[in-house]
């Protein structure tokens, strides 16, 4: 589990399990998106119902290794891929908590853009900081 | 948070949060879902995929008191209210892990079937032993 | 399916179902918040957004007749029961589409709140006269 | 909206919005599973509770173009990419349904796996059949 500079613990629910038995794909999706929003409200300044500046979605992906299942602890490790003037990739390694398993991979792009016109902006100071000093991780 | 027998740790997710930046009113009732089946699964004996009897849920109910919005974790706490021959009513109170404010309380049926036949079965002796055990809670 | 005044489509998803293979009992609440909320916003005039006024869940409840499982349709009856000053009780019926058999009933109390102090105003005019034209049925 | 072979119907759900008040990025894989998975079932002979081939996702992708918001109903149009022995990589365009925007594209790869030892077994020939009469599209 090294190469990521932020984990999130993500324990699954009764229905994140399919009909086969295992994490629906789609879920790993959720895990991504609340790992990174959880580092940027509680350690990069965003404050999503009053900030200037929010993050939307451009572009994700994911690769599938291994299955979890309810009640596993999922184990969402993220760091920072490109860093552009508006945009961020973050990269995400998704493991089972109770044996570090990796399950899955995956890439978020977020576009930094202003509340009211959702125009490209770029990624306030304090956000890029925070991700320079925390996500930016040599050993990949 | 006295009264209950077991509590559940349920960290919130992004889109838990509605538009009014709240956790939505659908989410307690995963919440207490997800608690009392890793309960079951964990404790109780119940083999989702692969045992003969499996629980299904008959009613629920919820009343909600003060909000949550993520990242807050919820506490769910479970105990047993009704303890019939093939049912049990759980109790369930949802506090915000942080301040230990209740949030909601709620109640769940789950009724024990046969899961070819899907017809009402007693609880499973170590299922029943286990709640007597764990979940049923004298000073409510 | 008599006895509602407002029928609102609501198609199974692939990962409503849980491993039982039915749709899970939390997906009925979604089902539920998305019909009255869609009635409100299209009939209503409410504005989630945007409007001084918002509805917030205070209490809501189901019960369970027969499974769904996906890709049925579901297809959500409401009504207005109780109508007070600042407060609805809405009722609801969760029919499979494709033989209108009644699969859950279910309550859902909306208090409506001033968006910004979150405390109790009256039903506004408009939606008040919706309900009472479209909601309040009399063979119930 | 030409390309695609399979159109299916997606209406949106309350809280599918967060708290920007659009629809979640995550729900469009949902949207992509539901869609697949609905032609599988209902065209392509799937049987996802008693078959012996089930399909597990390997890998997916989007990219979002815009932004839907409930109650808007989306369409996801679905074809064939690449057929291969034991797997499909699925080509999708979800749309607004109101004005047919394109909102986001995605893939979507299923390999095919025995329901019990989970190693990749050849698509089936009734499956097969099915995705070259139906999904495989000349005009892309």
């Amino acid at each position: 589990m090294s190469g990521y500079g932020w984990f999130h613990p993500f324990p699954t629910r009764w229905n994140d399990n399919d009909v086969y038995g295992h994490v629906n794909n789609v879920v790993y999706y959720a895990a991504m998106d609340t790992a990174v929003n959880a580092w940027m409200m509680t350690q990069g300044g965003l404050d999503p119902q009053h900030g200037e500046v929010i993050g939307v979605c451009a572009a994700s992906s994911c690769e599938y290794r291994a299955s979890g299942s309810f009640p596993d602890t999922l184990t969402v490790g993220v760091r920072a891929g490109h860093v552009g003037r508006t945009s961020v990739t973050w990269e995400t390694g998704i493991f089972r908590a109770s044996d570090d398993e990796l399950l899955a991979t995956g890439t978020f792009v977020h576009v930094f853009v202003d509340r009211d016109d959702r125009r490209p902006v770029p990624i306030p100071d304090a956000l890029r900081a925070a991700i320079e000093r925390e996500l930016v991780v040599e050993d990949r």
